[in-house]
């Protein structure tokens, strides 16, 4: 259904909303160095580069925003230095917007001898052993010294299984320190900061979390602690549970996620944002993501086989090489290898999230999907 | 001075001098894949790829001609695998010519358990173990399953420094290998195969081998056995010292050589082309090749220096990133650096050799050559 934009403004921010097809839709989030086409997927750019590609090529995927991940550019190069060289943008020539995250995830999944404490979290670096800690106030000051676009508020993410205890837990706490961020983060024109909604895999919890962010009108919301060990009918049940307690003009980031059916099941279910490692990580360990589903390079069936990945491609990469080469460069550990599978990944991601930004504009987003998950099924071209 | 071309045909092959100045000319080498500007530097695509560098970046850098290593593709993936392929180019996607060496050197420096004899050296693979052989006969017949445009024939390479007893040893087994190279090779229109000129640091066996080999008529000579651990000084002397007794009008190429300081004491000496992994291998490591001289960026002086390598560079790598950026994807190992780094290195060897080129085309090579290296005693750019 075509609407006429509907537009919440916060500073230069704002948020609008061009067409919708149940609960998906599709629009814009402008910010004050440039506008983000949703549902987008933001490729992870963990330390100032996309790994294994060319800023160029990042953009002319059609990416209108990176990730930036705070964990590892506070340890290095760390972020007053980055800050002193005029920020991530003019550090790693990335022009568009940029999410950075808290730091408070990696902290947990990489740092070692972590400390929480009900004012942050206190770690030692997984590269040096230096003690470092992170609060909420530290966490949005380190991002706005990176001159992040998109700044996310300090949690606490639990693996999943946990107990409802130590869920709750940690959800009033992100709520705390929601409240800190937001107010650390004040008012800064173009840009933006982000509640996170927590609760693990508790539906009262989820709802709980969203309505108390809700209530403190941030410009948008992420859903975070999910993709984090639980299968996928938990996670879009969680999706399906927060959404409607989150305000629909305002966009929704869900944090780490995911493969290309997470991607347009969640999308179904109202997502307008994603970043995740597997289509750049896949690349460099020889694994393909193509319409035809995901493809190992490694294996030896493909030795051999001159032709393309896929012809339909959009990313010369996946057109001009046979897959014999590819194989052989991924065999062989060469360099090359991993960056023509990132490209090629990095392409179907992006082209995906093209594909049904147009189908919810022209209300064939059903159809898409449909379709979409049928050439999956059929899966990788015959063995020669 | 400048010439009416001289050109000796071989087949579609033909080497055209333009220009000279004292012993150093220009000129190009005519293969049927096309032509090569002399004096030439030929990136190195070990496996099939020149590492971290797309193929299309290569060729815009100027590089006329690649190199391919016989040893390390009959392992993998294997000769008669890339010529069901379509051959290397067609695998690759490199469509200029290729120049292959013979695989000898590779089986001396990288091999297990080789056994030489007269007819050949049986060794084990370095990836897997595997047992192999080659002969002068076997190497030709490899190179020309990889479609090759240029192959070596092959040779017997001693360390330096060796006793005159080995040294002449392995020169007259290099030349009885070259009369049979050249015999397996025969009659390939637009392809060409090079002699290789042994006798390490000994006068009179180079002269010996030069003149022998002058003898077969070859379309083309190498140096080889050079750049093996002796001083510069030595690898020049021996180049002057083979050069008159090497036909004029056929190229001449200096193996794995060199420094950029090489390049331009080997072309005012009267060389051709030239290969080595420098460039490639220090863009993996953090060391950048700029007109100030070799700079190491790993180095801490760089990390918060927002200064480009050279912003009179060519290469766009070298303008638009901050030596602190090229600094933090070193230090962490970022395939971004390598990739940054490796493009910067191989401009500015094209560079080289264009500025060389043009240089003794137009009757001021000396001039090119004592301002070139003033720059590089200049050094880089101070702290700041």
């Amino acid at each position: 259904m075509l609407k006429t934009p509907e537009t919440t403004t916060a500073g230069e921010v704002s948020f609008a909303i061009h067409a919708t097809e149940g609960t998906a839709r599709t629009g814009a989030l402008h910010l004050g160095r440039g506008s983000v086409r949703t549902p987008a997927f933001m490729p992870v750019g963990t330390a100032g580069t996309v790994k294994a590609m060319y800023v160029d090529q990042v953009k002319d995927l059609g990416a209108d925003i990176i990730l930036g991940n705070t964990y590892h550019l506070m340890l290095r190069p760390g972020a007053e230095r980055v800050a002193a060289l005029g920020g991530l943008h003019e550090f790693s020539r990335w022009q568009g917007p940029i999410l950075t995250d808290s730091g408070g995830f990696q902290v947990m999944s990489l740092a070692g001898l972590r400390k929480l404490d009900k004012n942050g979290v206190t770690f030692r670096s997984h590269i040096d052993g230096s003690h470092h800690r992170l609060t909420p106030e530290r966490s949005v000051e380190i991002q706005t010294l990176l001159d992040s676009d998109i700044i996310m508020q300090l949690d606490e993410c639990v693996r999943l299984p946990s107990t409802r205890k130590d869920i709750e837990r940690a959800m009033r706490l992100s709520l705390d320190w929601a409240e800190r961020s937001k107010s650390a983060f004040g008012t800064q024109p173009g840009k933006a900061i982000f509640g996170i909604v927590q609760g693990g895999d508790i539906p009262d919890l989820r709802i709980a979390s969203a309505e108390a962010l809700s209530s403190m009108n941030f410009p948008g919301y992420a859903i975070g602690g999910l993709a984090v060990g639980e299968p996928q009918a938990v996670m879009l049940d969680m999706i399906e549970t927060v959404e409607p307690h989150l305000p629909r003009e305002k966009p929704r980031y869900l944090m780490g996620v995911g493969t290309p059916d997470d991607l347009i099941e969640s999308v179904s279910r109202g997502i307008d944002m994603f970043d995740c490692v597997m289509p750049t990580r896949a690349g460099r360990h020889g694994l393909a993501y193509s319409r035809f589903g995901k493809v190992n390079l490694k294996n030896a069936r493909h030795a051999e086989d001159p032709r393309p990945l896929d012809e339909a491609s959009s990313c010369p990469a996946a057109r001009d090489y046979s897959r014999a080469y590819l194989h052989h460069l991924t065999k062989a550990n060469e360099i090359l290898g991993m960056m023509l599978l990132t490209w090629i990944n990095l392409a179907y991601y992006q082209d995906l999230m093209a594909g049904m930004r147009a189908a919810i504009a022209e209300g064939r987003f059903a159809d898409f999907k449909a379709k979409t998950k049928e050439n999956w099924a059929r899966g990788d071209i015959a063995k020669l």
